[in-house]
């Protein structure tokens, strides 16, 4: 009987190996920049209980958490009513577990759960999948990783600073192409609202502003406009539409267009910090090419309270790579107030796109095979298993083709796993102690001894 | 209003930072050693379709699978007697996903998906978590990690010798006590059932020798019976179980037991040749302290064809560490036959716990963080931010108290993080540009200059 073809469930895929070759490319180079840092990783259950996660996200993300089937005989406790009552009522009967939603919910917890044990200031990364029921689009998936560090337990701009510095590490080792870290602060954001007239509708703005690249100024006026800001409020919003020039002259513009709200002004305070840490830190001036005070930066989350940033890649279509910032109360929806803290995350995928569309990814890395002993006969396979151990225990990514097949089957092999050496020994090899070393790409080859061998292949990376 | 305290869900736990930093030099040891020997990673999504999944567990495995209920209205295409028929019935009807419960599966769905595409033989290493639905109990968890990794496409025993060389290095690199590597082949154990007259009966043999280490040779014996093996036939297994001595002697013992039985010849041909190969590798007679030919292993999984092998530490109660096998049929549920391969799996879990009891983890590693700064006030502050990042750039893991808090307070926190060493600079240390560098373990210090800091500190890893 012929068994129907398996397939994946709809929004997930397959990280096939030279995906992963490149994925953790660009993970190694996060978790060392972090580690680097002083973060040390967390890892949290991809089940929580379902009381951890809802109300959490909206009402959107409470549809779109995945809930999973009690365990057992799923119906014991329901009665018949809760039938009738529709899948959302019964649904809570049967489904006590669903998936991370992200990252940032089950850390809260794990800070409630652990706060007589932390060393505080706490400072962790994550890096592990989430998932999301949304519908499946190109480039949207139902399980995708997200790469979170944050520190919680003080309020210090050094942490602000040193994100930036973080962020500039990871993406100038993945050397890539130009970007600007646009840079804002909440508060100034509460400030201007209060400047134009409306004061407690900074929410409002945040989300109309937020939009800018979207739907362009006029955009953002109508929205405005729909969400009860006056004409007056928007037309005094202009300057900060037209905000130009050097960093002095935009924070001397600024502190002119705050005034004297105690709010703006604070956060203008917390800016100009975070650029002065950064010029000790680097010597450098802070107003480079890749760093840049947006007062139109907005991020639509709600929890942010100070710093926020974001980094896009110029030259590229390909959304913000990076972002995140400062919150007050992270761990307020479990019953522990006053939780300050700041945090970021990189975009894996996203990042992955950028090097993929700039081929920025290189041929090998510490993952991929550096070198393959093709397999001649039983006699020179008995000769080369020595010598193939002798490699892999000074550091060369080794294997031998594990049967004698024909010398082409063995290239072709060597080709699509991407090996960039192979070796041939024969007959005249073994008795002059010697090797023909094929370099796969150059499509050249030479007689070597053992140490050049070695050398050739580990200087390659 | 009080909020309740959040919780774990059952059989889940959070990985703290202490253990995270355990788990993954663990993990990286085993990592290297798979791209040494020329594998490569894969990961597949956490959630597969049950048509995937069902029935390759047997009906238990069925059972332990959590389901993920149907996004949005799961009940739209359920009818009335759908509730009737039973939680089975039902849950076939309201969920179409589940979560990947081992590693294997999930890996024959995607050699199947990627047949023509695959560079055979194909070498994958996987490391992600698997989900059951088991009652939690101490050490036996709803979410956990498999470690695995498979050659397939190829017969080639030079697989087998390579999974021993690989079990080998992980071990010797994390420094574990002594072990046995117990090697053993199914067609050996397949020529015994034939030649104690129950031919077609090395399932039930199987089954009943797997269990000798936990209810011995009676138990097996009285097992034995009860699968409806005659007397005759369990006394001709005596010699088996009395089986003593050398390698060479138990070869030879064997090779008379098993007669004209072709299974078992073969077996025990494949043994040798399994043997000759590691004397080839390792230029050392195969017949070590930590590999040996036990010929009651016997592996409960029926889908092994070929040699198995299973690992386990001396003195201690941590069950088997390592184990695998060679199968025949890898995809065969999935409509492709004849896939051979072998592949084999660590424990992490177990390892950490050996670790854990032979107290063999380094106190530092490459994640952990080598160097705090005390932060004495803005001035000291400033004149310090230079220099973290001078420390970081030649590959220090380094951080600064973000405040001017009590020095005690900040000496705590790099207790408790586990931080070896702390450096303390007034204005003293600033006019003559050295660094008072404590060591937190000897309880010592020292005045030194930025390059002694930087030996003194790298020297520490």
């Amino acid at each position: 009987m012929a068994k129907p073809k398996p397939s994946l469930a709809k929004g997930t895929r397959d990280y096939t190996p030279s995906m992963m070759v490149r994925r953790y490319y660009i993970i190694d180079t996060i978790k060392e920049t972090f580690q680097r840092y002083g973060f040390l990783p967390l890892e949290t259950p991809s089940l929580e209980n379902l009381s951890v996660l809802l109300g959490k996200y909206g009402e959107e993300g409470d549809q779109l958490l995945f809930r999973i089937l009690n365990s057992g005989d799923f119906l014991k406790k329901t009665r018949a009513d809760d039938f009738q009552k529709g899948y959302k009522h019964l649904s809570s009967k049967i489904a006590e577990k669903g998936l991370r939603y992200d990252l940032t919910v089950p850390f809260a917890r794990f800070v409630v759960m652990h706060q007589h044990d932390l060393a505080m200031p706490f400072k962790r990364y994550q890096i592990q999948p989430v998932w999301r029921g949304d519908s499946p689009q190109r480039g949207r998936y139902r399980e995708f990783y997200q790469c979170d560090a944050d520190v919680v337990g003080t309020g210090s701009l050094l942490c602000e600073a040193e994100i930036i510095l973080m962020i500039n590490r990871v993406l100038q080792k993945l050397r890539l192409p130009p970007y600007t870290i646009k840079l804002n602060n909440r508060k100034i954001l509460t400030g201007i609202a209060e400047q134009i007239g409306a004061k407690g509708k900074e929410g409002a703005l945040c989300v109309a502003i937020d939009k800018l690249d979207k739907i362009g100024r006029e955009g953002v006026t109508e929205e405005l406009q729909t969400r009860g800001f006056t004409d007056t409020a928007i037309r005094q919003l202009a300057p900060i539409f037209d905000f130009q020039g050097t960093l002095t002259e935009k924070l001397t513009l600024l502190e002119d267009f705050l005034g004297d709200s105690t709010d703006g002004q604070q956060g203008l305070t917390e800016l100009k910090q975070v650029f002065t840490y950064l010029e000790a830190y680097t010597g450098k001036p802070a107003d480079q090419a890749n760093l840049a005070f947006d007062v139109t930066l907005a991020r639509g989350l709600s929890y942010y309270t100070g710093a926020i940033f974001e980094v896009k890649v110029h030259d590229t279509t390909i959304g913000s790579i990076s972002g995140g910032g400062r919150y007050d109360n992270l761990t307020g929806a479990f019953g522990l107030p006053d939780v300050t803290g700041v945090g970021f995350s990189f975009g894996l995928d996203r990042i992955y796109d950028v090097m993929e569309e700039f081929a920025l990814f290189p041929e090998h890395t510490e993952t991929t095979t550096q070198l393959l002993f093709t397999n001649f006969d039983a006699t020179a396979e008995k000769y080369l298993l020595p010598i193939l151990e002798a490699v892999r225990a000074v550091g060369i990514n080794a294997e031998i083709y594990p049967s004698a097949v024909k010398l082409d089957k063995q290239l072709k092999y060597a080709n699509r796993k991407g090996v960039p050496y192979v070796v041939l020994v024969g007959s005249e090899e073994m008795a002059t102690q010697t090797f023909t070393l094929k370099n796969m790409e150059a499509r050249t080859q030479e007689t070597v001894d053992l140490p050049t061998l070695i050398t050739t292949v580990k200087e390659m990376r």
